[in-house]
């Protein structure tokens, strides 16, 4: 399999953060992106507690958990200081992104649409070196996601030391890279 | 790290297979252990469903989920009849062991004591080469368990091509085996 | 509304309770039912924790919240031996009558005949003067039952100083009863 | 017991009821009323299933489920246009009432001080004359609050008929009252 690396991110504001973070910045870690509206009831009751609980099990483990807040519907009441009341209330303490505006006076945020996201909850998986792996809407199992991120975890440990330039370019970070 | 082999299954009776198993004919499968009783509450609410849930997400996957009835009290009760009216009840239609009465009369059976496990739910993790990689007494966190499986399961895709013999004797199957 | 006396209860055994049980020895509580079996799913994870649950909130009401182990499969491995190991691993203290096998050999026990049971769990709500009020099987909504339960409380606690014993030959223990 | 009658409702605007209520235009009714704030947690995980689950299990009852936006922090972010969305999102259809803003600048609503009550999500139990009966603060227990309101409704039902001026005067309402 070939993948493609995940498109960069649109944001006009990071919570959470000392400052603002991008995909690049991230390389070398798993990406777990967590794409949500505060005010989506599926978001709050499963993907962003299921989002806390992967934090606490990757604690140890190269993994970024970052939120990205996709508004695309109620814009004047999901606004950045709502989004600063909600993360303090839920107790949500991983960097969060604000997805930016869309162009053009667009309800969609450039993110969301840069990913072509068909609603919210999203969870996106990127791998260390910045590819796109696996991109799931609504609830998502909670093995498949673990084993997901393990999977890549394994990958990033074992190909890095082995991977010449040569194999880099061919064949790098699909799930039978890293050994040449 | 440097793991040991698991030990061998001392089994007396075997569900859910048309015929018995044993760790050695399960090699090149990650192998979940889901050591269990059916009258312990723990077991019934949150590790055999927890169980059922793998074997779903991992059903594309070379892993091998197993059941081991390790009964340690309330023999009278916990026979195989009902182990058998319990698996038809709770739809549980993975392979189960009963694990071997205690030598000597005692309340423990073989298997349990071999690997010492504390109680139910027990869930031990053995890799494709059939060493024991992680044990848990207890709720397992899903994450946890799912990122250890992914772990397993890419080590496994991984380390096939590229080991020789001689990097099989020295390091294999350690998380960052499989390159050399 | 007519209601109909709740049948007599046939049991072989009762746990929990130093001596057995009869409909007409509670008299003057509200009686709440459980008929289930140790080995049915919906039982043990559903039926039984809202039966452990109602005798916290009736601690101080005159409610008695009573067992019937009503057997109709699996015999073999659901024996008062294995319903004694159940109820102590599973922590229930509440009285629990053993459902007295079928006669003529029947699968079906006699309480769960009587009552015209159409399987378990079952729930069924006598009130304080043996009246057969309501009778659900499967799940059962919290507040429905609450709300049935308490309503009987105040029936009770209402009609006895008022009636006489014309009114009580006449409406009594409907749920407009207590006034005349 | 004798019981004092609730306090007056104080509110500045009224979502998904085609004219504002007030404890006086529910007379005649048990009256049900969810105090909370739309970026508490317990309030939207625990509370306000809770109160949606009660208006489905008295739909045929003389029970009015009433919520009250008390806003006691987080001012700017919980607006009248947010809640609207947040109501509209998570399909809460039964009256909610926007708590009065407190007097003299304090953060505090006015019927929310009226209560006194602790915090959100608060559950106030007032009975068909007017009278607050219990008041909850925190999680309440589902068999807790239908025993409750069935109580309430069987008092409603019983006492009308039977009750005179003297009666009214003397003992209306108490759990005993209803027949003289």
């Amino acid at each position: 399999m070939d993948f493609l690396p995940a498109p960069e991110w649109f944001t006009s504001e990071w919570l959470n953060t000392p400052e603002p973070l991008s995909l690049a910045r991230l390389r070398g870690q798993v990406v777990v992106l967590h794409a949500f509206q505060m005010l989506c009831p599926a978001c709050v009751s499963h993907a962003l507690p299921q989002a806390q609980r992967l934090v606490v099990a990757t604690r140890d483990a190269p993994v970024a958990v970052i939120g990205l807040h996709t508004v695309f519907e109620h814009h004047d009441a999901m606004t950045v200081a709502a989004l600063r009341a909600f993360l303090h209330e839920y107790r949500i303490h991983f960097p969060v992104g604000v997805d930016a505006r869309g162009t053009n006076g667009g309800d969609i945020p450039q993110t969301m649409r840069a990913y072509t996201m068909q609603g919210t909850p999203t969870t996106v998986l990127i791998d260390a070196a910045g590819y796109l792996r696996r991109q799931w809407f609504g609830a998502v199992d909670e093995f498949a996601l673990g084993i997901a991120v393990g999977r890549l975890l394994t990958e990033q440990t074992t190909e890095t030391p082995a991977t010449t330039a040569a194999a880099e370019a061919a064949a790098i970070y699909s799930p039978s890279a890293g050994c040449s």
